[in-house]
């Protein structure tokens, strides 16, 4: 008999849902705007996805091993309560997996998004086999999760993995957790564009003075960069020297096999990777330097519905 | 019937060999100058140690259920090979294990000295019962061992737990492993005494003025800021504060239930656990700060060979 897992990336603005089998594969995925009011309507929303997952694959909602939400923190594993995540307003204290598995009639598990990303990327994704690796989200901020001896690595009290707000320069920019010069102050989506942003207001010469204000994301930059603006290139560099320190440190402190780096930015490719791995190999202890490998992660869009039913199959495997 | 371990603490200068009971007890210890003339050397010097702990205790060496040794890294736990140790001169790539096990005749393994001390904090001392916790060593240098999950955790090449080698301000002093701005670098106790001879050498008044050079340790500045010198104090608050940020990048990076503080530098007490604990406190994300406590370390000179011992009843257990 297959096995069936429902995965759901919750997101602030948009929530996949999806059928996800026992090999990692998505049998069907459904995309909904996520609701603004509430988590009572973005509880209806997922139902009515899980609906129609249902309809088109023929697998019915209660013949699945559970459902798994990827939502972001802070949120309590165990209890499956999510708390105050900046990025669903009106969220208090919500016990998500308990109000889910009643409307649903399935086993529900709530884990940190980026927790279940980094699981479905050692399942099925670019950490496969390996048993000790460092994953990390570089998007608008910086997010990780940590697999260390096969399994993912929670902490004392399930907050584990907050790779973004390493201080690593302590004179550095203010980072919206209230330290300054964390990794995600230095080396987010979000910094880049704000970099970006300050040499075009220099008035220093650069392709980006063309592009609105607002229309100066990490992505233009990169984009910028890659078509050889020197400005672009050089604000484009800044970020990736501060993500090689602080990965420098992971690997360092944590001797993973491997660094796994997914998320927006990511998409530069090796505009990003080059100077990341160059900084590892040069500033890293020389045995975990050399016992570690830096790769993009490998499932795109489909890694929190995957990463969110691999919650579903470690929950209720153990 | 009684089990014992034999825990050697294998360090530059001097060398702790004793008979370990299995709730952790030191039944006998036996302390010697470290030989600088090679392994061979110390090997035989440990043999003798082993010989003077079984006539003291009347436990004959045979029948122990192993030998752990504490070594300086870098090294790998698995072979028992040990590399090129900084503080070990003319060792390279030394199979320490095979070797004192065919001149013991007993089972030997070999870990990383910070490590092993993790390991005996763990298990009879400041971390007893406690699955996740960060320690550190603060004297010399900043060393560190993890305890995740209640197992020591030693990466994919054995090499984890490099806490003192994290860049916190890459605007900072040069380490000694090359990068800048490292915990070692700004919160060690050879830190300590760097910075307070370049306060003496500036002319600012301090009673340090009074003490020769070589005599600026950071023992002698923590006892100057004790009776309130305030250069003094100046210097240890900044070694304390950068502690303080180190600590709290692992807070939230792990989120262990318990940061211990072991030492020379850690002997200083409050005046280095107070600013850590307010800025942990302060700085570190609302869950992860709650959940975690700092202490100082429980097994004074002891920790060394109670940790050597641990790895014995751990590895020959598992």
């Amino acid at each position: 008999m297959s096995h069936y897992a429902i995965g759901v990336d919750l997101g602030g603005t948009k929530t996949l849902t999806a059928l996800v089998d026992g090999r990692g594969g998505v049998v069907a995925r459904v995309r909904v705007a996520t609701p603004t009011t509430g988590p009572d309507a973005v509880i209806e929303a997922i139902a009515a996805s899980v609906a129609e997952l249902s309809n088109r694959s023929g697998v019915a909602p209660r013949s699945a091993l559970g459902v798994g939400v990827g939502a972001p923190g802070p949120l309590d594993t165990g209890s499956g309560v999510v708390f105050e995540p900046p990025n669903l307003p009106g969220w208090r204290d919500v016990p998500l997996a308990a109000l889910m598995a009643k409307r649903l009639g399935v086993p529900t598990f709530v884990e940190n998004d980026a927790n279940a990303a980094a699981m479905g990327e050692h399942w099925v994704g670019a950490g496969q086999g390996v048993d000790d690796l460092v994953y990390l989200t570089v998007s608008t901020g910086i997010g990780g999760g940590l697999i260390l001896g096969g399994r993912l690595y929670r902490g004392a009290s399930g907050t584990a993995g907050e790779v973004g707000h390493m201080v690593i320069a302590r004179d550095g920019p203010r980072c919206g957790c209230g330290r300054a010069g964390c990794l995600e102050a230095l080396a987010s989506g979000t910094a880049i564009a704000r970099e970006a942003r300050l040499v075009v207001e220099s008035g220093r010469p650069t392709v980006l003075s063309q592009v609105p204000p607002e229309a100066i994301t990490a992505e233009a930059v990169a984009r910028a960069a890659g078509e050889g603006d020197p400005l672009a290139r050089e604000v484009f560099a800044g970020a990736a020297a501060a993500l090689g320190v602080g990965i420098t440190n992971l690997v360092n402190l944590l001797n993973p096999a491997l660094v796994i780096i997914g998320g927006g930015v990511s998409g530069a490719g090796e505009l990003l990777f080059a100077p990341v791995r160059r900084i590892v190999r040069q500033e890293a202890f020389e045995r975990p330097g050399a016992a570690v490998r830096v790769v993009p992660a490998a499932l795109g869009d489909d890694v929190g519905v995957i990463g969110a039913a691999a919650v579903v199959y470690e929950r209720v495997r153990s």
